[in-house]
């Protein structure tokens, strides 16, 4: 795997961040993840986008622009040699004189091995449990995935995968993905307190042809009359949902529109 | 300046952490930070235990023993050859294999030079914007400071030096030193959503001889009739402050009490 870091090409393994870095020392960094399909960024121009407005939310400046970056990535991709990657973006503020002040931001771009989910989840579902929290300023990408590492312990007790954010009854997201459920044909996700997935808006492109979509309030009380739920991600694709804590989502067997979409996602990506 | 990174003591300068790292990645990391008097940390004892209590919380394992950890403090402090120095630590998620998993945590102890407050600040007093936010876990010395460096320009703008958090008009602590008032001989400082700041601890113990000291919440509106308002920590020692946004503490000017206290606190450190 090889990574892009401040203006030079490496292999990952040789490239490192000195100690005054700010997201290492103040945990003040964002990043974005993507992967590819037939070795090319899906949906390249969305997760730059959300990048850029990321690190405008917080006052860093991408130091490259959008079509060196695009260079710089199929050029990763290219060394790498394997037929599929995920590409990672990292931006921190930058190595601080005095630990606190930002100077010129750091920026990491760097290929990685995917990590899929494994199959039977999608032929079983996952369980997933839940906690009242809701991120920091959900729409930015920062690396602060604090809460979700100190539950690692109480996922795995649960015989769970992931958790489930919820606020005051609001469902906001998963760690590391977005949420939907099914009522009849009427496909809904949270639309607040949450990052706006790119494998959530292009479920939402796609899902629109066949179902009402909608973007609202989904409340824990919903999901007892929910049909299906899933969760959507780069790496997950659309993943079924079938266990939220003691609640079983329906008959607790992924659902038939959760699978078709899941079909869809995955001829688009085929033809990318 | 030097520092102890995974076993191995080097000049801070070709220390450098991997691009799997935690801390980095997904900002779980913490650290602790303390200062010399007389060449030898000051609360060292008091130091350690709050650090190896954010490891507790954090679910990290220090990887080295509080014997072990001050005779490498005295060395990098002896290599570091300056009068006094300000010692860093910093504990994260380690490297990991998929981005999240928690492995062997990385420490890293460097010395840094000491940025002490200027002079007219103690002469003046200083002034500090509000916020309303309280932080995450507070008490654990966590890296997340996201959102002191996103007020950066604010606190500027203001000609202010600082943040003083509040949440429903319940203050609880600068974005990185305690906040302490004083009503008459009554000396008040937050009793929740802060860090237990070693100096805040310090000064606790030396006014208890002469004034009725008191953890408490500490309201806004107890700002309008409090004689004098400072902040503690281990940089800025006892600092006055005399404005909160647009309201002015008692005459504007540092108190007498406060004055005292850093004398307290100086006299303490200079026999350390």
């Amino acid at each position: 795997m090889y990574g892009y870091f401040n203006g030079t090409i490496l292999p990952v393994d040789q490239i490192s961040f000195g100690v005054t870095d700010l997201g290492l020392l103040r945990g003040f960094g964002l990043f974005d993840y993507f992967r590819t399909y037939n070795g090319r960024p899906f949906q390249w121009d969305w997760y730059w986008g959300r990048f850029a407005n990321s690190a405008v939310k917080m006052h860093l400046t991408v130091p490259v622009q959008k079509d060196e970056a695009y260079r710089i990535v199929m050029k990763l991709i290219e060394k790498s040699d394997m037929p599929e990657v995920g590409v990672r973006f990292v931006l921190t503020g930058g190595y601080s004189p005095d630990s606190i002040s930002v100077t010129r931001p750091n920026l990491l771009m760097m290929t990685e091995e995917l990590h899929p989910s494994p199959s039977n989840q999608y032929e079983e579902g996952i369980k997933v449990i839940l906690d009242e929290y809701v991120r920091e300023m959900a729409e930015v990408k920062s690396t602060d995935y604090k809460r979700v590492i100190l539950l690692a312990q109480a996922i795995r007790s649960a015989r769970a995968s992931d958790v489930l954010y919820q606020k005051n009854g609001e469902i906001s997201e998963l760690s590391r993905s977005n949420f939907f459920i099914f009522k009849g044909d009427r496909l809904l996700t949270p639309n607040r307190h949450i990052l706006h997935g790119i494998t959530r808006r292009t479920i939402m492109h796609l899902a629109q042809n066949d179902f009402k979509v909608e973007e609202c309030p989904v409340l824990l009380s919903d999901l007892y009359d929910a049909d299906e739920a899933f969760t959507t991600s780069s790496t997950k694709k659309v993943l079924p949902i079938t266990q939220v804590g003691d609640l079983t989502i329906a008959d607790g067997r992924p659902g038939e529109r959760t699978r078709y979409l899941l079909q869809e996602f995955e001829e688009l990506a085929r033809n990318w």
